[in-house]
């Protein structure tokens, strides 16, 4: 243990089961949802104390993930509800921008530093400890480590960090939308393969003027979108840090064959799910200042079990449609043609850019989409398949032989000039 | 996949198994292990592509861990040594101080911002892709995630940050004992509950000015502390951010009993591995501006599984004695007496701070010790057993009923007046 910091710190057996564990705590407001980063968050001074108190199904399986429909279990699960691939978040529960929060609300609001590192941690692992435990679950939060029982299937391992001024800014996005980012944006690495989450550990770094009541809901959201996906979160670690950044740990099994992003091959048809480009147009109207609202990160974890038996090959699109399609060419070792016309652009992003949304959409990131390379035999499947994913899935080309690459064409056949292949963190 | 900033993330399939990518690597200096923050780090001008080329023994299990004898490994591991529980750093091999680096060496040091996200971790892949891959193995770094065949037991998991101005200063640590730093402060939860690490993931946020050579170093660093440890490193994560923090998630097993905190009774005997306070003496000389040296967190591993058997329960001493020990009185729902006489005090810290050192070396953390509850028909046991574990154990206190809370007693039997409990990040 480092820092006594570990949510799986302290008071696991004695802690735990408080009396009143399981009363229902305060519901959010989902139907809120547009971010104003203009409005100051509410001020927890009333939420003090307020404890998560979060139940989640106990042995819930991966079958609970994309359509709104059958997420009642989220909101079960712990109040935050995830309406299918956009961010339910309120704005009450803003992040805060810093300075802002301190001069309106300075006094009322319960900071990190003012409850300690280990009185936070306690108070949690005592809620978490209240979660019944499943046979798979051994020793749960408040110990030096979990301890789980995996089934007899290969294990997928899985890590992402999501830090503030460079994933999120305060503002942009509610602290339960951004725990449920974090975990979405993990878990789109495990549906990329095939496979679906079993447990998480979470490792945040906070710095002490973080109110309370952020932290509570962003661990909160997290454990509800964890929940939903039949996953459990069984440890973390909380350290002091100059600006937030979370780090997700996920392990994760696949039912199924396990699909890499190295089998794609010359001739195999590229699909993608969902729509492209939103996110990355949210994020550049918040950065300019704008109002706009971060999407959730889809989950499609239905549609990566479901491709994935007659895949050759699955990556997920986080940094850009191309670059990630790259990734998939040179472990493949082949090229890529896209066709800008068959993109499917998020409706906002084709009414705002007009004829530049294709070579924005597949450059802009974020969108957590999959991108499937089907043999030729197999695309009839595809087609077949489609409604049973719970999103759409669309055709935009294919594998050709050649040195790894990716060209977009236009209807014409003319190669488009791309502005950037992706995001890069450093270049 | 968040930021295709996976470290297991391209080029798998086709990167892997360059015909060089057993080349021997360049050596480094474990001679020169005395920290020198006034020293400039050398430009890694010469070291330019310099690779990882690390070789794993590819099924280790989890025997070769403490004694500097049984560590040949380590050093074939990856050229890195870990002697027993001391650091290996060279000055060399610093983090630099920033401005320090830029003022002298500025034009000559690439930079993470110079080579990018992509191509350092692509080469990173294709360096790790050199090693073999074992049975439980089935995808290394280099996709979405990284799949493994875990044994039929129960898996541990844990997950500990380091985070640079909280947890070290820049100078105080070589990037490659930082690595095994990350490494160590993790694995120390394993042994905690008599489990060691089999897989290991790291997470790492790095600022663009970050010289790509000490970055490779900490990486480095990492893999050889890993499998000195019998664990292997199988992926990862890179993103940019204002400093350096990393985070470690590992999975693990225990060959036999697992050991959590909660098992504690009244008449428990509380036994200490190692020796406490030196480590917080160098932390409070480099904070002060003084020489001196960050010892490596001692590796208990052997020690935990020796001691799991007959233990009532354990903990690991990251946080202060008291604290920790405090931590496993909450949840065992006893209370402890510790003898300030009995402590194993370092000896530097018992030089430089005579009567003073009990209070110091019981609340100052950093020290990566166990602490283990024997019940008292076993007491025998851990005597004749203490030769095995390659480190001192030492009886310092025992579990007595009553209110959870931990007095440090001197030798006439007065309670100890203590500055602090340990260390609290926000607190």
């Amino acid at each position: 243990m480092r820092g006594a910091a570990q949510l799986h710190s302290g008071g696991a057996r004695r802690g735990g089961r408080r009396p009143d564990a399981r009363r229902p705590r305060q519901g959010e407001d989902p139907g809120r949802d547009a971010i104003r980063p203009d409005l100051p968050p509410e001020g927890p001074g009333g939420r003090r104390n307020q404890r998560v108190r979060t139940r989640r199904p106990d042995r819930a399986d991966h079958r609970r993930d994309a359509a709104p429909a059958q997420s009642p279990s989220a909101g079960a699960a712990g109040g935050v509800r995830t309406p299918g691939g956009r961010g339910g978040a309120s704005a009450r529960e803003e992040l805060p921008r810093q300075g802002e929060i301190d001069a309106r609300l300075g006094a009322r609001v319960r900071r990190l530093r003012d409850v300690g590192e280990h009185a936070w941690i306690a108070r949690f692992v005592r809620d978490l400890s209240s979660q019944r435990r499943g046979a798979r679950i051994v020793v749960g939060p408040g110990d030096d480590a979990a301890v789980v029982r995996p089934g007899r299937r290969a294990l997928l391992l899985t890590t992402d960090t999501l830090i503030e001024n460079v994933h999120f800014r305060a503002g942009w996005v509610s602290p339960a939308a951004l725990g449920r980012r974090a975990f979405r944006v993990s878990v789109s690495d495990l549906a990329a393969m095939g496979g679906g989450p079993t447990f998480a550990l979470l490792a945040i770094e906070a710095p002490p003027r973080l109110a309370v009541g952020h932290l509570d809901a962003l661990v909160r959201g997290f454990r509800a979108a964890a929940g939903a996906s039949g996953a459990a979160l069984v440890g973390g670690n909380l350290t002091a840090g100059s600006h937030l950044a979370i780090t997700v740990a996920l392990l994760g099994e696949a039912p199924g064959r396990i699909v890499t992003r190295a089998g794609g091959r010359a001739g195999d048809a590229l699909y993608v799910t969902g729509t492209i480009g939103g996110a990355g147009l949210a994020v550049r109207r918040l950065r300019a200042g704008r109002r706009g609202r971060l999407p959730d990160p889809p989950l499609r974890l239905r549609a990566g079990r479901e491709l994935a038996p007659f895949a050759h090959a699955m990556i997920d699109v986080s940094d850009g449609l191309v670059q990630d399609v790259g990734h998939l060419c040179r472990a493949s070792g082949v090229a890529a043609e896209l066709e800008a016309a068959s993109l499917p652009l998020a409706l906002g992003c084709r009414r705002a850019l007009g004829e530049a949304a294709p070579t924005f959409a597949a450059t802009a990131g974020e969108d957590y989409e999959l991108v499937v390379a089907v043999p030729p035999r197999r695309e009839h499947l595809a087609a077949r398949l489609s409604p049973r994913l719970g999103c759409r899935l669309s055709r935009v080309g294919r594998l050709v032989a050649g040195r790894p690459g990716v060209r977009l064409r236009d209807a014409a056949g003319r190669v488009l000039a791309l502005p950037r292949d992706g995001f890069d963190h450093f270049a």
